[in-house]
């Protein structure tokens, strides 16, 4: 579908934060058994901290009503609209930094491999134990030098646990990345509500 | 892409006997905590036991070369191939079907949560530690009444080491079902070729 | 406590048994990326198929008595008991081995090391599967050399779930072992039980 | 063996800290699926930053030529002392809290189950990620009113790769606790040293 394919937009002041710290994340790595070290970065959505530049986001999009005082939740980037119109949201979404902390995990192996975890689900972890519970996007840095690292399925999931509208940016060294989804990385996927049905 | 939304024929003699099965799996669930039994049923792409009706594959495809005496390894169903030409080559399949064993898994939880496994994974091990590496198809059942059961991030990674290119079967219990490949479950998947570049 | 470090005596027959399937399913293992191949093989508390030939067991042979309708359930073998006992009632059990069938498993592993499962998971996720839910041992066997090969604390607790009460044969090459009971492997552990006590 | 029973002591005042946090931490727990909340506070061994009350250490043990300037690691903790010696060593070991930071952790659930994590291996994770290799020791929490909590195998094995040598300390809600070493809730254990003598 056009609309999944879509890549969402990041302010670029978020996005070279996480570019740069899942590169660095990396060296926290502890991997003495694959040698092959990980590092990721999360971009959690806060709005705790909110700055007085509301006002030009209420202009644009009039949540006003949404966005009211002592509000803790930020209005969520709309994936679907148009790029132009990501735009627009973006001057707007660049005044409140503060409001995004952000976490970053390495892998983490254990001599009885399955009992090792990956960078993506460290810095996932890493967010909910603080008391962050919504995300705006991921990063992830391997020493791959010609393939985009890409997460694991199981690192999908615990993604998708915390909502499939979020940014995946899988990168090389050389800076570059590719941008998904959780909804394109892991279609048709089992979730919270699905285990509610049958109870 | 249409050629990975091309959904991987299966023989009806198969599909019957792999809808069945995952049906019957799910009775030996144990799942005291999630009260949310699943069951699977994996058909493996056998091959070592073949009957003389080779010579009409070879005729269908010419594929003797790939195929010749005392060979271990069953054609690949190709299945990018138009639909007719796979319908063709069923034919010929309908005669080796003591050489696809079929292993059923359910889900087996645990007090401690993250140590239990889902159904898929289930029936995967199992066919491994009998020897079998190579899949056809999977099919997986639950009790969920108005979704098709879809396997979750962790199991689409234990399937993808295995190959991308087979099917999985996601039904509902009144038995009917969407078809997708592992590829198209787990796209831009992390796989074994990619941990062998860097080291 | 002197009764938890009394090992569970198994009939030799059985033991046995045990000893090489553990050895045999080494052989399966799927281990590209350790090289460390393990085999299990776990010998279930079957019981199902159970006479009241109990008392003399048909003069040591003739199983068709053994096997007739009725008990669905076999005595525990009761470890704690001085082992002068056990040797006693070891002579009966001796008679029974049809109800008692034995899974073999292997370790399995994946590109994302995570994703992995131990040789002991695999052969009591197929038991259970198999519809086998009581066990009385389990052996394991490696590569190594000089160390009885122990299983992982992930493998102890999946045990653990099934029972504290039963053996684990660590074996080296050589055909040495040394036993433990889960409850010495994992002490003092969390279980079923203790999840019920919250809800 | 009454050496490996023997329970080490922690400072009072990291002590306090530890249980303080743990059960903190588990207000963060997100598990929605057995609404079981755990918490864990994890103590670093770090030694970075080292205080000048050194050269009273020295005159206590006499260890000068392994703190010598510019050290980089701590003084073990020597559990197999009688009690009244660790006593003495933590009248000295009091100068240097800095020097170790304290990490918490909560259970993170997953309706897939088998991709949740333990509040145990989320500190551990959290304090690796940040370039903490080396633990003093653990706390766990939980509601059950009548049970210290206890770590689940899969938790014991990630706690095993980075030192049997440490502390668990298991708290009821009322504030009171049991403590073991990692070497004791897994004995036998198979750890990094294993996998290396096949390689
Ligand atoms: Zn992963
Ligand atoms: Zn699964
Ligand atoms: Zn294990
Ligand atoms: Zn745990």
């Amino acid at each position: 579908m056009a609309q999944e394919r879509c890549t969402p937009a990041l302010e670029l002041e978020h996005l070279q934060r996480l570019l740069l710290s899942c590169r660095e994340a990396k060296k926290s790595a502890y991997c003495p058994y694959s040698r092959f070290p990980v590092g990721a970065a999360l971009l959690t959505r806060d709005g705790r901290i909110f700055s007085g530049e509301l006002r030009r986001e209420e202009k644009l999009t009039g949540k006003k009503e949404l966005l009211g005082k002592g509000s803790e939740s930020l209005p969520a980037l709309e994936w679907d609209k148009p790029f132009t119109q990501h735009m627009q949201q973006e001057v707007v979404l660049l005044e409140i930094p503060l409001g995004s902390p952000l976490f970053s995990g390495c892998n983490i192996e254990n001599a009885c491999y399955p009992l090792g975890v990956c960078a993506e689900r460290t810095a996932i972890q890493k967010a909910i134990s603080e008391g962050y519970k919504e995300f705006r996007a991921i990063a992830i840095a391997s020493d791959l030098q010609d393939d985009f690292i890409s997460p694991c399925g199981a690192c999908r999931q615990v993604m998708r646990e915390f909502g499939t509208n979020w940014a995946v940016y899988m990168t090389k060294p050389d800076g570059t990345y590719v941008v998904r989804t959780v909804q394109e990385l892991l279609p048709s996927s089992f979730g919270p509500e699905d285990l509610q049905k049958i109870q």
